[in-house]
C-alpha cells in the first residue's frame, strides 16, 4: 500500500518552522510497513494545494494531509480537499458540541465566529476527535483510495494518529506487520551502527534501523507476515541478538517508555526519592522528569542553583570551592550533588554544573564542557563532558547524560 | 522569482532524520524575496526523482536539489539532473585535485574508486566548491532557469549556501522584500485575527500573516519594493496600525526577540531579581528563563516544590492552607510566591500550582485547573486557568501564562 505525505502551511514555506510532523508520520508509516514515496510541503493557497492532492491521490493510496484545519481564513486544507473530491462541506453536530466545550473549559471565554468553520466536515467522512484542539481529524474513504486530514500542532497531530489513525491503517494494510523496538542510551549513533553493521547488510524480513535521538539511539526491529503472531515470531531471534551485543545499554524494549521513565521505574523499584541540583540545564532535568505521571513517589523537590549565592545556600557549596575551582569544576558538581542529598534528606541527588554559551567560555573551561554527578549511598560519582553545538543542544545533552548517569548508578548498587 | 526545493533521501522518507535543510533553505529564501510554493521530498530512485524535476523545472524560475550527491550507488541527483536536461556528465579537474587533497588531510587515507564519481559534472555547469566535504555543489542555468545541486550533510550544505548559493540568488532577484514580526502575548489566535480580517481582505503589498505559537500569535508584514528601504517604508503604516491595535499585547517587534528574553528585559531595565516556585510546570518556567544568555542577572534561582513538604519547607506555605484549600487552590499559589520573595530575598517571584494530570483530578479541581501568582512590591496578584489537553499541553501553557502574567505586573507597576 502506497502512502503520501502532504504538509500545508506558508509557515513551512518560509522556514518559520520545522517540519517534524513529516519525520513523525513517516516513522509510523514505515512501522506499518507501507511504502512512502512523497512528502510535499505546499503554502494556505487554493490553486497549488488542489494541484498536489490531486497528484498525490492520483498516485498513492493513502493521503495524508496536515496542517491547514485551523479557524482562520488562511486554513483551507478542509475546503480544497472537498472540493477536489467533490463533497459538500456539512456541519457536524457533535464536532460542534466538541468545541464548544473546549471553549466552555479554555480561558477564551469568547467563540469567535470563525470557530464554527472547524465544525464543518465532508460528507460521509469519518469525523476523528481532536483530545488536544479544536480541529476534528478527517478520514475520506473513496472506493479503494482515503485521504486524511490531520491538524498541524504536533501535541494534536501525535495523539490523534496514535490514537486512531495508526490503527485505522493497520485495517486497511493487507500483510501484518510487527514491529519491537529496542532503546539504547549512553552509546553513540556510530559506535550502535558499527557493532549492528552485519546485521543489517544481511537483512531482508525481519529488518533492524537505527533512529538518532538526541543522546540515544532507537533500533527499530520490523517483520512482515501474514498473522501478527508469525510476524512477532520472526523478530524474537534479532531482538534476542541485539540484547546480548548491547546489554546494559538497553534501558526499555516497550515504544512507550521514555528514558525518564525508566529511570523513574528503577527509582521506585529500589525504593529511592531524587532531588535534582542544576544550574546550566536551568530545571530542565526536573521538567523533563516531571513529564513522567506518578513521578510524585520518588521526586519531590527540585533546586536551581544558577548563581553561586544560591549554590552556597541551597547546596551548601563551600566559598572556597567556588573561588578555587569555579562553578563549573569537578569539585563543585561534587558538592552540589552531596549538598541536594543533606538539604532535603532525599536519598539520590543529581546535579548539573556546565557552560552552555554562547558567553562565558575561556581556553581552560570552553564552551560545552558540563560536569555532571550523582551522590548515592554517601559516594559521588562525576562525569566530565565536552559537548559540542549551541546553548539548546549543550543542555539537552546534559539532561540526557544526568538520566544515563543516574540509571548507571542505581544499576551498579542495586544490580 | 519562484522557486523550488527538493530534499532526495530514503532516510527523509523513513523518519530517520528530520528535514531541517528545507527549512534552513526555505528561511533563507524568504528573505532573497523568492516565492517558494513547493518542497519535495522523494527517495533515492531514478523514475521518480526525475519525475519530480522535470514538474519543477516546469513550474519554477530556480530548482535546489539537496542530497544524493554522495559517492554510492545510491546517490543519483546528479546523474539524474544531467540526463533530464539532456548534458553529458564530464570530469572536472579541479574538483578532481580537491578531491585528492580532502582525502590527503582526512582520516581516510585510502581514496576508493567511487569517490572520482563525485568529481563528475554535467557539461557548462558552474561548479561550486564544498569547504567541508567532497562533493561539489553544481549550478546549471537553463536559459532564465537554474537548476542547483547541493550537498545533504547540513554542515556541508549550510556553508555553501551562505557563501555562494546566496549571493548568486541575490544577483538573479530582480526585487527586495523586507519583512517585521510583531509579536502579540495573552490573547487567542482567533481573536487576533478577527481584529485583523480587515486588513487581511484588503491587503496586497505589504501583506500581514498570522503565526499562532503555543500561547502566543506571531503577525509577520512583508512587503516588496525596488529597495530595501522602499519595502521597509511600505512595511511602516501596517505596523503601526498593528501597533495601535493591540497595544500592550504587543511584546516586541523583533524576529530574534522571545516571550522569555522580553521578559528578562523588562526585569533588567526595572532592576529587578526574580524566582521562581514550580510545582506542576517542575521547572519549565525555569528552563524556559534560563534560555536567554545572560539571564544571570536577574534570575538567581528557582524552586521545584513538587511534593506538600517542599511547599512548606522550601516556600513556607502554612499547613493549614494546604488542609484547607489543598495544594492547588488560589490561596496556596499566594502563599508560594509570597514565601519565594521572603525566603530568597528576590524582588519577584512567580508561582505556578495546578492539575497538569492525567491523574489527580477532581470534579471541583479537574485537570488542567492552574493557578499562577506574582508577588511585588508586597501585593501578590493570582490569575485562575482551567486548560484543555493533554499533560504537556496544560505545563506549556501554564509557563506562557507565568511569563504574561510576570509582564502584565511589572507594566501596572512600571510603567
Amino acid at each position: 500500500m502506497v502512502v503520501e505525505l502532504i504538509s500545508v502551511g506558508t509557515e513551512l514555506l518560509l522556514g518559520n518552522i520545522v517540519n517534524t510532523n513529516a519525520a513523525y508520520l513517516s516513522e509510523k508509516c514505515a512501522q506499518l510497513g507501507l511504502s512512502l514515496y512523497y512528502q510535499t510541503v505546499v503554502g494556505d493557497n487554493e490553486e497549488r494545494l488542489a494541484e498536489t492532492l490531486k497528484t498525490a491521490v492520483d498516485r498513492s493510496d493513502v493521503v495524508i494531509l496536515s496542517g491547514g484545519l485551523g479557524p482562520t481564513k488562511d486554513d483551507l486544507t478542509k475546503e480544497v480537499t472537498a472540493k477536489v473530491l467533490g463533497r459538500e462541506l456539512m456541519e457536524d453536530a457533535h464536532s460542534k458540541e466538541r468545541i464548544q466545550a473546549f471553549f466552555k473549559n479554555s480561558q477564551f471565554k469568547v467563540i469567535t465566529e470563525n470557530n464554527w468553520k472547524q465544525a464543518l466536515v465532508p460528507k460521509d467522512a469519518i469525523v476523528v476527535d481532536n483530545a488536544n484542539g479544536t480541529a476534528p481529524g478527517i478520514i475520506i474513504e473513496e472506493g479503494e483510495k482515503a485521504v486524511i486530514l490531520l491538524p498541524g500542532p504536533p501535541n494534536e497531530l501525535i495523539p490523534m494518529f496514535e490514537h486512531d489513525i495508526f490503527p485505522y491503517l493497520r485495517n486497511r494494510q493487507p500483510e501484518v506487520i510487527y514491529s519491537q523496538m529496542v532503546k539504547i542510551c549512553g552509546m553513540g549513533e556510530s559506535m550502535v551502527e558499527t557493532k549492528i553493521v552485519d546485521l543489517i547488510d544481511s537483512q531482508t524480513n525481519p529488518t533492524v534501523a537505527p533512529y538518532a535521538k538526541i543522546g540515544e539511539v532507537h533500533l527499530r526491529v520490523t517483520a512482515k507476515g501474514e498473522t501478527e503472531e508469525e510476524a512477532r515470531k520472526l523478530t524474537k531471534p534479532l531482538v534476542k541478538e541485539l540484547k546480548s551485543r548491547f546489554e546494559d545499554y538497553i534501558y526499555t524494549t516497550d515504544e512507550q517508555v521514555t528514558l525518564e521513565e525508566a529511570v523513574i521505574k528503577l527509582l521506585k523499584k529500589n525504593d529511592l526519592t531524587l532531588t535534582t541540583a542544576e544550574s546550566c540545564t536551568g530545571g530542565m532535568l526536573s521538567a523533563r522528569l516531571v513529564n513522567v505521571p506518578g513521578v510524585s513517589d520518588v521526586f519531590k523537590q527540585g533546586l536551581v542553583t544558577y548563581s553561586n549565592r544560591a549554590k552556597k545556600k541551597l547546596l551548601d557549596v563551600k566559598k572556597s570551592t567556588l573561588k578555587d575551582h569555579g562553578a563549573v569544576s569537578e569539585q563543585c558538581a561534587k558538592e552540589m550533588a552531596k549538598g541536594g542529598v543533606l538539604s532535603t534528606g532525599s536519598d539520590v541527588c543529581v546535579a548539573i554544573t556546565g557552560i552552555a554559551g554562547p558567553d562565558g567560555g575561556t581556553e581552560d573551561k570552553p564552551v560545552g564542557l558540563v560536569y555532571i554527578s550523582c551522590y548515592m549511598k554517601d559516594k559521588v560519582t562525576v562525569r566530565k563532558f565536552q559537548f559540542k553545538g549551541n546553548r539548546e543542544k549543550i543542555r539537552e545533552y546534559s539532561v540526557v547524560n544526568s538520566l544515563v548517569l543516574l540509571r548507571d548508578c542505581i544499576l551498579a548498587n542495586y544490580k
